[in-house]
């Protein structure tokens, strides 16, 4: 009897967003290792397996990275189906790399399920297309918590031509904002700051580059940053009737 | 009654791909507009609506997009549950945005089901992270169909600085393989060629941006090309060799 670990993409929040793959995978798993932010929703539809919580919010030092891949792997000495469940989808900023070496290295045999990222999702669900004919042909997805990572990157990117979105960038945001406006985009790019995608607690707020660097507003949880012409065309007072409409 | 239409991601092909709210719009639909590439076995989960097809495989001329937007208002005023099923994420190059706004403006009540991309999830499934630590922070999501698209930015983004994930650009590969080493990319940066990801017919092929200008394999269906050093983390070999053995 052979294990698996499959490396599972939990999607934004709402448990609908989950595949069927990925709930099929929660049904049968023996132990499933998650994340910090993964809903409750998504965790109750584990039936019979152990839950183990190694999230690590703020810290992310390569020793707790270390002790999943072992964590994992003497899993797979005891377990048939093992679960590694992770927020998004595990490969977008999700470490799902270096565990999938690290089992490859230990000759674990293992799956990767894709899981539907908030770099796509989180805009989708306001209403906010990366992509759209004749505005934006292309979209940047970037870190936002280290600055050597994304200036370089904002400062290649010529101004507007293509749409730009910042995970984890929300403490960041005044600093990626005066990057851009230096760069030469337009002050009054239109700006989305959105957080909790998909769930009841998700907020949107919408501005522009210049009040980007001004606004306050400071959720508990990672936000998506969405810096484009696109933005512009969210609706966002109009899709909320709607969405509440469609209820 | 009033009626609802749904905007809904299939993914890359294979149904357990789908989301569990993807499953529920197709199950209840009264009537599905879909796309050219969705699989058999994602429309066999339509129970009891209509199947329409509007597909444009090659020619994406508007007037064919006005008459999806017309299709769709019209259906909204005989059918209560209306479905438009597009490939990957709606919003993701499927002019998901289009008909959004084509649908406000008629004041028909619409929501959007964010669905799982190529983009992310074509590499992943290949074994290759668009992100890792280390190697890469950051991917840029490229249109590859017009060179005035791709062109200026493959100019920009200096080489080695993130994951380039290039859709619709199969038969475009030897011009963006010389703009990227014309614009200062190693010949010998891995690249990948992936089509009909998730699916029984999904071929992987791997190799450099040199040897990318001089592949002659051309697959039918749309490919994904991925470019940068993540795809070097691809140990296809021992990727098939697991997928097997995880069976």
């Amino acid at each position: 009897m052979s294990a698996i670990v499959s490396l599972v993409g939990a999607g934004p929040g709402d448990p609908e967003l989950l595949t069927i793959k990925a709930v099929n995978r929660l049904q049968r798993a023996d132990i499933v290792f998650h994340d910090a932010l993964i809903s409750e929703g998504t965790l109750s539809l584990v039936k019979r397996g152990r839950l183990v919580h190694v999230g690590k919010r703020a810290s992310r030092d390569s020793t707790s990275q270390e002790h999943i891949h072992e964590l994992l792997i003497a899993a797979a000495e005891k377990y048939r189906y093992i679960v590694r469940l992770k927020g998004g989808d595990p490969f977008v900023f999700g470490r799902g790399g270096e565990e999938m070496l690290a089992l490859q290295e230990a000759n674990v045999a293992y799956e990767i399920i894709p899981g539907i990222s908030s770099a796509i999702a989180a805009p989708a669900l306001a209403g906010i297309p990366v992509t759209h004919r004749g505005i934006s042909s292309a979209f940047l997805v970037v870190s936002g918590h280290c600055p050597d990572v994304y200036q370089p990157l904002l400062q290649d990117v010529s101004p507007h031509s293509a749409t730009v979105v910042v995970l984890m960038g929300g403490s960041h945001r005044r600093n990626i904002s005066k990057i851009m406006i230096e760069r030469g985009w337009n002050r009054s790019t239109p700006v989305a700051l959105l957080s909790a995608a998909s769930t009841e607690e998700s907020t949107v707020w919408t501005g522009n580059l210049e009040a980007l660097a001004l606004e306050a507003h400071s959720p508990e949880t990672p936000v998506t940053l969405v810096i484009g012409e696109v933005v512009a065309l969210a609706n966002i007072h109009e899709f909320q009737k709607e969405a509440v409409h469609a209820r």
